[in-house]
């Protein structure tokens, strides 16, 4: 309660072509930072004007949701690409969305990693790194999102890079504050409201409880929803409602 | 002679992956202008990064070689892409482009169409439009490159942004003043004497002579020369020592 | 009525990777005749081999869809590709196709263009040329699915291919027999009732109204219905019940 | 010498549109076994009719050079598939190549896993199983070329399906009978006198000496050369070149 605010993102601009993906205008008007796709996983181009045009209109910030090049797998499937080439596919890919976040009236304030190459940074030094070195290649300034306690946003902070810690609103946590894996039991909890107290209590107490009890101390800047599944959009008003109702402020982190 | 100037400029970053395609670094030591590939029809991201590290090293000038996404056909093939496409994927590959040459200390500083788009924005307008409000959607300081009297040069300078209009050195031209054909006879000239002399006089007297005799009056703030041709580096470097012998100075246009 | 008998076909197989389009399994429950797509507009291979073995389940006939190589585009553009490119893409395609279908208890029976390039083959006498040898090229008794009266159809039939004319359940005729384009008035009807005694009639009286009210005289083997619609699985299913109350036979085309 | 005889494979049909990639024509008129690319890693479409074609001609055998799906890193990064995606991807590969190699007067007729899935398949059991299934579904004939001790030969060969073993002739052999690092010294042998009397006696005596010394025992029905390296032609003429003055057969496995 009180003077508590936290940032709530989610991933949009998933459409490819006549393929689409997700609402992102319901999408677009919960959240407060867009991951827009860069077109290596997801996101033509055509789809990414549209994308950051709705952002710009409804305020909201736009980010880099970078990820492998890998249409056909949606970057889920992790590739064991060279740093440097790693390195020369992120700077791309912020490039050409920021191009067009601009050509929009907004601009790329953030980089997250999507799917598999957010998995692999957690703990891969090697990509960490060419991500880190990417992302600063193109503006020291720019924050990175990821999960507290990677390698990504240790790297990033040893750097002097600014840092975003994320929770996820709607995934069940192991004791060790890891995510449980999606194919295991309690991995994906489906129920808005109880997906909804659970942010509040993050938000106001910086607890969240693991599937075997135990409470976990999280400090997120942001608290990730999902845009793609069924009940998304219902999951993510849910949230944003709650949070209102318990006066925490939700806005863009700064 | 004395106080003539011109400008040389070569397409190169056209490797793709494993697969090289023309001597950057011999180029880059020749032109004072590098059309870079964007990843649509040519050049993975590793690519430019190298290309345009050379080119920040030798001081080359770095355009955006934007084109049709077609990797298969090196975007040598008309596509008939929505105009709304078209501006996003040109938007997306100059923005590309951009971060990753800013990533080494250079910057896109012109954009040139490449293949079928360059053909066909001598006519289409629909195209020519889509690509020119892409270029002033990015920079509207930023140059167009293309043929002389083509609807992309005369629309983009309508709108007063800034245009370069461009000869070919080893390139046929009819008595109309527009290329022959690539499968005619006279489309390609491989003597590179013939095409050096061809070049001095065009900076000198502003003509150039068509296949049935006719001089043409031509004013060309660029030649093009082709990096990938085999003798391409010969030609460029022949064309390069004949200017510098003339006085003519070489240097990227302003 | 009585002994009429009539295919219905439908484009299946479309999804891509995360992303779905279409309900193959209702419109596999419906349908005679099964354009799948083949990976270079639409269809990953996973994809193709579950709709392949809904296929087999149903006994519904397999088709190669084929079409341009063009995710981003659907396959819905023209492109200007070589003869002989064309010809390889094709085999390309039902060979592929074809393997995976073999791999689920099915096999190709039969090749339908997509897209622009069955626009194309209307009237592209060189591009219809290569669709043919293509096809050819597999098998000389493989039949080719098409617009009556096209290129395609015309081609294939002085060279002795088998060849099966379709009309189209849900689209408006021009009074010259064409299709009304799709960005004109009357181009698409929506209406399940409506197209389904137009189907009834066209089959038992060989007629189809045009947009003007003229009465077309139209010999077709099959009708295509359209399975990525909204509103595609009522259409067909109302479609298939008027033939069966009507005592038309609905099977695959001999 | 006296009644040896022994395969020679190498990897072509590797250009991919305007990019070139080693001397095909050369290759074809030495070795007797081709493992044609097939689109996912390298080829189009274009480049395996006319590889093909050539392979008919010179009566070399053609094979199926399948791969993950990455053109722009060559095949060469391990992707964690999921087997049922990769069985997919395979099947796809095989039906695709043989339907051009039978447009041209040849077919499929034997498997080889390229790049990081060669490698993948030695050990990761769930992505050998993949493999195999896939070549079993397309035809449980056809032979699968890979590595002596492989998971993949070993899985193939307990379901009865048939294998050929190969060995490298230009690459060096661990003590362990396992491939030197590329990254390390003594991984590539450069003399084509060098490894050509290489193949020579272990084609006669079944040993190749390992980096250390190490006296290695292979029995192999293939010798694999490479066709895409500088030299490789020279390189391949003198192996062929040497088996012949040793009397020693070369012609395709049975």
């Amino acid at each position: 309660m009180s003077d508590a605010r936290i940032d709530l993102n989610a991933d949009v601009g998933e459409s490819f072509g006549r393929w689409e993906l997700g609402d992102d205008g319901a999408m677009l008007a919960t959240v407060t930072s867009a991951n827009v796709a860069c077109g290596f996983h997801a996101g033509d181009p055509a789809t990414l004007v549209r994308t950051c045009a709705t952002a710009a209109e409804r305020d909201v910030r736009v980010g880099a949701q970078v990820g492998y090049r890998d249409l056909p797998g949606f970057g889920r499937r992790f590739i064991d690409v060279a740093p440097a080439d790693l390195f020369a596919d992120i700077v791309y890919q912020i490039g050409a969305l920021d191009a067009i976040a601009r050509s929009q009236g907004s601009r790329v304030t953030y980089v997250k990693p999507h799917g598999a190459l957010y998995n692999t940074v957690v703990t891969h030094r090697e990509q960490a790194e060419a991500v880190v070195a990417a992302v600063r290649a193109v503006d020291p300034g720019l924050p990175l999102l990821g999960l507290p306690g990677s390698v990504l946003l240790q790297h990033a902070a040893s750097l002097g890079q600014s840092t975003v810690a994320e929770a996820f609103a709607d995934r069940g946590y192991t004791a060790a504050g890891t995510l449980v894996p999606r194919q295991e039991a309690g991995a994906l909890l489906n129920d808005p409201e109880v997906v909804a107290r659970r942010v509040v209590r993050l938000v106001t107490t910086h607890t969240l409880e693991a599937v075997d009890g135990t409470q976990l101390h999280i400090d997120a800047d942001s608290v990730c929803l999902h845009g793609d599944s069924p009940g998304a959009v219902a999951m993510a008003k849910a949230v944003r409602s709650a949070l209102t109702l318990a006066h925490i402020e939700v806005e863009a982190f700064t």
